[in-house]
């Protein structure tokens, strides 16, 4: 048990590092450990909203501080959630089977709330001011953690925002390889999730490829990307105005749209014998399982893991591989700055 | 889309019946439709709990009444659910797919959120004192729904019983069938879906087959049974008891617990590369999802559908050929009589 860190968790005694309040961030490299030089955190969207708002701009490094003080990771105790952080590799235990070597720049792509972390510079380059954290410390990797190379010909922010939902492309490829030449739909093909799967699934052999988006312009993204063979627009949060407009159920849905309420309209598009893959965490396992009951739907729901082997490769050489997605992701950050 | 009721639908125009505020329950039978007379409603639970409180034994009545007048159908405002129902069929249109005829008696396995219902009888047979509901009315079936019909070698409780659980045991048949000799383990196997689902599992080519309960007096029921090689006690909720419990990862583990907070123990529970299937409807998507990530655990994880064709019959057929997953479910009834 010791790959997941449990050697780690001080109390209480018996829990996994995620559901530790307070875990050992010692920085001496345990035989099966990775210690990391942390260059930067990345707080969860959601946990830095929270703490800005109780505690102000000023405040909230401080906050962030008796945090890590107190918890020996970041987990904001209101949201529950961390973020995620990157370093470089300090030292490397003998049995250590994540493969990296010191010195490699890499970002952790399991969650700062089950990372042991130590700050040592105060977090004192922080104005506070956005969920990006400059910071001098050290972090601890556990055999079964997972941490991704970062890769020299891409710039840091890009590689970043593929790694975050490197998952969804893997999973998709692994499901549409199973059948031959399936159909597949994307529910949010012009997002990050869903145009990394359209060109995964592309890869893999799929059928007849439609992304389903919420507005024109968006449809005119993905055309003009030329990621699927057809493009309709629909709110996916209305199951008929979904089954609408996807002329015929597809074999493979994949849903990234990250809005409650599209468990209905991705299984009334979804042909009987077929299969769904949720990536949203917005998605309600209630709703998934009594709305296919209700509809008396012979469809195979599965929850998107977001670890698949080797995901964080596959999203990468994807991107590199389309320029079609490389300019789509570029262009959301030029929107986003 | 008429198979799904559309047509039904009064208010508001174009969503499915289950989200709809009111429905047309005009008992003319539609081609593709089937209508019956109703002879008891079941409540769901959590709609009844819901109801006596706020009205009392003595206003619950009128208020299932005032449901029904305003919405046309049964589906508690507050909860949003609604239960079952028990009843005869009257008409069945040319094109109904189901495969009823007139005067079977079933039992409606889709919810009554969806069901068109009317009541003519003022329920002035029922007490309120119980979910069971004797009534006189009528209900309208779909193209896609779908209703049991009743045995007539069984109980109609205990059938009910089993009915209500049918998804379960008919999808850990086809999970475990993709592997060979799969060794699998079951979360709350003493239970009505878990004792169900160790047989469907034995009887689909298991290999090792494991039985997880919550207490030595279950565990005695279950090794008795004969229903699983090995019975462990442990705390579904606790990841690291559970994964101290099953010596060995499975490749195939089923959640039947209805508690949250299994999803960590299924994850560790289950080798890299297997299958979990959730039948909980306490399980968190968001707990498994970002659970299966963070424990690094390459495991494929389903939604269990409700839904699985053929279903009742399977159910209804493995309690006839196990006798031991029979006295289970009898054994349960007299313990909450």
């Amino acid at each position: 048990m010791s790959s997941y860190g449990l050697h780690r968790v001080l109390h209480p005694a018996g829990v996994l590092p995620q559901q530790a309040w307070r875990l050992d961030a010692d920085d001496t490299c345990g035989p099966d450990e990775v210690v990391l030089d942390v260059e930067r955190l990345n707080l969860d969207a959601a946990s830095y909203r929270q703490l800005r708002e109780q505690h102000g701009v000023e405040g909230v490094r401080r906050a962030v501080l008796d945090i890590v003080a107190e918890r020996g990771k970041v987990q904001n105790p209101v949201t529950g959630s961390g973020g995620m952080l990157l370093g470089t590799v300090r030292a490397v235990g003998p049995d250590s089977p994540l493969g990296l070597r010191v010195g490699d720049r890499v970002a952790t792509l399991v969650s700062l709330t089950l990372t042991p972390l130590r700050v040592t510079d105060d977090l004192r380059r922080w104005d506070g001011a956005s969920e990006q954290v400059p910071c001098t410390g050290t972090a601890v990797l556990f055999g079964r953690s997972i941490a991704a190379v970062l890769p020299d010909d891409l710039p840091d922010e890009l590689a970043l925002s593929v790694l975050d939902v490197c998952g969804a492309p893997a999973l998709t490829d692994r499901v549409v390889r199973r059948r031959t030449a399936p159909s597949v739909l994307v529910l949010g093909g012009g997002g990050k999730s869903g145009s990394l799967s359209l060109a995964a699934a592309r890869r893999a052999g799929a059928g007849r490829l439609t992304a389903l988006v919420p507005t024109d312009a968006e449809a005119d993204a993905v055309r003009a990307a030329g990621l699927a063979d057809t493009v309709v627009v629909a709110d996916a949060r209305d199951p008929v105005a979904v089954a609408d407009a996807v002329d015929r159920p597809a074999d493979v849905t994949v849903v990234c749209v990250d809005v409650p309420g599209c468990e209905h309209g991705a299984i009334l598009a979804t042909a009987d014998g077929g299969t769904i893959v949720f990536f949203s965490m917005a998605t309600s396992f209630p709703t998934a399982a009594l709305g296919a009951e209700g509809l008396a739907a012979d469809v195979e729901m599965l929850i998107g893991n977001g670890y698949v082997p080797g995901h964080a490769a596959f999203a990468l050489d994807l991107l590199r591989a389309e320029p079609a997605v490389r300019a789509l992701f570029e262009h959301r950050q030029t929107q986003q700055a």
